[in-house]
């Protein structure tokens, strides 16, 4: 009898966006006629950079001919891209990263899923709340999560973040091994600066533990005091994996590029203490399960650092900055607490009252869809996520409606 | 302490390819003039077909603008593809597989090496001899193996593939769970039929084993009595599933697209033995650990199943079988045992020596490069792997060369 992995039993069903489609239909029956605004989405809408397009066009027509056609490529990643990487990425930021620290991939949901498996069973694992699910469930999936009881798992440390800390988790009060910090955060939209951030490293160094450190949203930050990479922080690179994508910064959602950094310096160890490289056991990992990027999707990736690319991104950020901007704005001024949207697509509106009953208003008195913050955790009861992936026009519209429905 | 999963030190580690470029490296040195012809490696050679470069192009210009950008898309794959492929792949063969039972990958090495992550950690593998090293070493990484001693893994049942039995495998003596197989065989190029193949549906469906079978090579099939799905089997559904890959298929391999069937009446068990579906599962996995393919690469893939594209992928796939057959005649006639080629790209020669001095021999008086069998297990000692998968010039000189070499 083949047995299935029972701990995928223990995985809760995720009813957020069931439900949400669910209110979202039923608006329709009984209005019509009203137009819908979808704020409650984290995707891009704006088009590719026309440098990727171009580079993609260039990639197919060699795919096209018999000596410039590729067959399969490195697992880890093309050298032509990981060097662009390592250049602009982290050496033009003052951080000595090289290529070959570098794991390019289809997604950092693949990568932030599938980095665990380096690790042993009974590793602690702490995460914050509210977060994006990801973290938590492939942990379930693992066996590493414990019974679940009121909301949470017996064995997962939740760091919170809440108004009260602004947003910024305290270090756990029972030593952790694994810490998954995302910074810009999804789903706050708020940031560390460079001294909470290392806290974090201290920590890690003191407690042997290891952080897996989110930077999807890296392109949204203006700021000058907050970290770009976690790499920035001395002593770092010995405690701490950084992962990365090209869907926020580039528009790549659809096409499907990001990259994980694993500096050779970092090491978990063996029962008997004895120091192993993540680098190498992450490498052997890919190499074994995975078959490297789409190439034409590679030379996309490397157009994004092309001075057309750079360019083109960073219009394309301001856009969704300038929506951010106008959302904190606006629902500001109608009295609403609002958190992230600076250096961040999303913006954390804490509404006084239930998700739910937030959500159902800003429905049916505005037409606007929004994310229920408790679908990212218990301590996203009372919140909503706004996001900024949209055109300006509706987040214009949106915003008028809700200042004259409420 | 963060710990590493130990299973990984389990790994065995593989100095194929790195020895077989070492001793090239050395023939080079030896040799600056002499010309090298490699019939080592399984990768396409040939170009993509153009029904798919022009499906590439047309879907690149899509995410050029914003009313046909596509963002995430649906983590199983779009629905054109899915229902293409039950039509072409299954319906129009008599198989009844539903859109709704495909999933859409970036490749079958991943698929086949996530798929075990359903199952619980003490299963029983069993797995053919010669292999194709992934499933091997992901049970490894998962900690089913057990001890490795004398070439072997304690824990692993290996149903041994060779000349004494036709590259047919004996049903285990001892029950087993998991069991992979895949037909047309990666590195022999044998196949089995339909009776061969019914008597492990049989065996699965008598122990509630679960048949994990890998149709990559599915293209090359030309024998009628040779089955093209393992669901062309009574009964099959309930016991197996089926990974497929456009790799081969339509010279994907840079481009990376593959699938995977998992039947709904499919079903492995809980400890106290109720059924699951592990096409729920496989579901659940996909969708928190994985986002979808590439949207121009999932445009190509659905351009395989049209007239040109159907074409030009039988034009493809008969230009390597011409090339395999003749390796088979010229191998033959020289007085080797040659096996597989047929149905596959590859032949599979008996050397009546050991691999690697049949390697260097091989090299040294024709300077053409094959893969020595002991690379893919004990049962490939003796054994050579020649490919097709080159130019017909090439694999012609090659031949000639090895004829006035020997």
């Amino acid at each position: 009898m083949a047995r299935i992995n029972e701990n995928f039993l223990n995985l809760q069903k995720s009813y957020l966006f069931v439900e949400i489609s669910k209110r979202v239909e039923d608006f329709k029956k009984r209005y019509p006629d009203r137009k819908i605004i979808k704020m409650g989405i984290g995707d891009v809408t704006r088009p590719l950079p026309k440098a990727c397009i171009e580079a993609l066009h260039k990639a197919v027509d060699e795919m096209a001919k018999e000596d410039t056609f590729k067959g399969y490529g490195p697992e880890q990643g093309y050298l032509f891209l990981r060097e662009k990487i390592a250049e602009f990425d982290f050496k033009k930021r003052g951080v000595d990263i090289s290529a070959d620290e570098i794991f390019i991939s289809d997604g950092a949901k693949c990568d932030t899923a599938n980095f665990q498996e380096l690790f042993g069973e009974d590793v602690k694992i702490a995460l914050l709340d509210p977060v994006y699910p990801v973290y938590l469930d492939t942990n379930v999936m693992a066996g590493r999560a414990g019974e679940f009881r009121d909301g949470r798992y017996s064995n997962i440390v939740y760091l919170e973040c809440t108004r009260d800390n602004s947003f910024k988790p305290s270090l756990p009060k029972e030593r952790v091994d694994l810490i998954y910090l995302c910074f810009p955060n999804n789903p706050t939209g708020t940031t560390l600066t460079k001294e909470d951030l290392k806290k974090w490293v201290d920590y890690a160094k003191d407690n042997r533990s290891i952080i897996l450190f989110d930077a999807a949203y890296e392109a949204f930050i203006r700021d000058e005091n907050v970290p770009h990479s976690i790499f920035e922080i001395e002593g770092a690179k010995e405690v701490a994996v950084e992962f990365r994508s090209f869907s926020k910064t580039a528009g790549f959602t659809g096409l499907r590029c990001a990259y994980t950094v694993v500096p050779k310096e970092c090491v978990a160890y063996t029962k008997d203490g004895r120091p192993v490289s993540l680098k190498e056991l992450w490498h052997r990992r890919q190499s074994t399960k995975f078959n490297g990027v789409s190439y034409p999707v590679q030379r996309a990736a490397e157009a994004v650092y092309s001075e057309e690319g750079q360019k083109e991104i960073k219009e394309n950020i301001d856009y969704y900055l300038k929506n951010a901007e106008l959302i904190l704005k606006e629902m500001g001024a109608m009295g609403f607490e609002c958190y992230g949207g600076k250096n961040s697509p999303y913006v954390w509106v804490y509404g006084k009252k239930d998700s739910w009953e937030f959500f159902d208003e800003l429905l049916e008195k505005a037409g606007v869809v929004c994310t229920p913050g408790e679908g990212f955790g218990l301590c996203g009861k009372g919140y909503i996520r706004l996001s900024a992936f949209n055109s300006f026009e509706n987040v214009k519209e949106a915003m008028e409606r809700i200042k004259n429905g409420f």
